[in-house]
């Protein structure tokens, strides 16, 4: 848990979600990117050494259009940045942690990712990344 | 916006939440922080450069029990590290987001602390915050 790498907020509509974060943070998304395997649309912004990913659903069937029809727009998830997801992954699956699959798999912005359950971290859907090196 | 300072994480139970997230980071929180003026109690945990709040409201009539009879435990809110608060809350009031005090207050951590509206920003509650002085 070296950092927060990104923190993931589920919009409705990206277009309008980007003018927005582009006033709040004073500079524009640095980078717009779809992950059909998620079925999302994203956009990254910087804050540091952190990430802020805007997350528009594609169509109905996707987590994140799921998530705004049972709590509306706002925080998705947090990313935590580890340098080894495989043994942050066994390092939590033996504290009791559910972990939502058993393998990494590839995430935007060209990480291998991981999500905690979460009922298992009182409501917060906490993600593990790790920098892929290809 | 210089980096996230925090992540806020409403709570229902301090202790047992404190457990959990021990477990989560390898690490116990290094703080444990009563708000009076807010009715929380908190705990902090690092990240790296980052840090998670855990909040937990004290009685029924503070914004973190009301926000988890309402949506259930979860992140709360973000916080961004300014260097001059007065300054971001007149620059974003200028871009049109409504700011929920017209000063900054104490906060947590020794902090000055100010919210933006969640409806200006897509659900998500943003606290501004910039290290006291004194």
């Amino acid at each position: 848990m070296d950092k927060i790498e990104h923190l993931g907020i589920a919009v409705e509509d990206l277009e309008s979600a980007m003018k927005t974060y582009t006033a709040l943070f004073g500079a524009p998304a640095y980078k717009v990117e779809e992950v059909a395997s998620e079925g999302v649309r994203t956009a990254f912004f910087r804050s540091g050494p952190n990430k802020i990913e805007l997350l528009e659903g594609i169509g109905t069937q996707n987590p994140i259009s799921r998530f705004i029809a049972k709590k509306g727009e706002g925080i998705h998830h947090v990313a935590f940045a580890v340098e080894d997801i495989r043994s942050a992954m066994e390092r939590l699956a033996s504290e009791g942690f559910t972990l939502l699959s058993e393998e990494p798999k590839p995430g935007a912005d060209n990480k291998l990712v991981a999500f905690v359950h979460p009922k298992d971290a009182h409501g917060v859907l906490i993600e593990l990344c790790q920098e892929r090196a290809d």
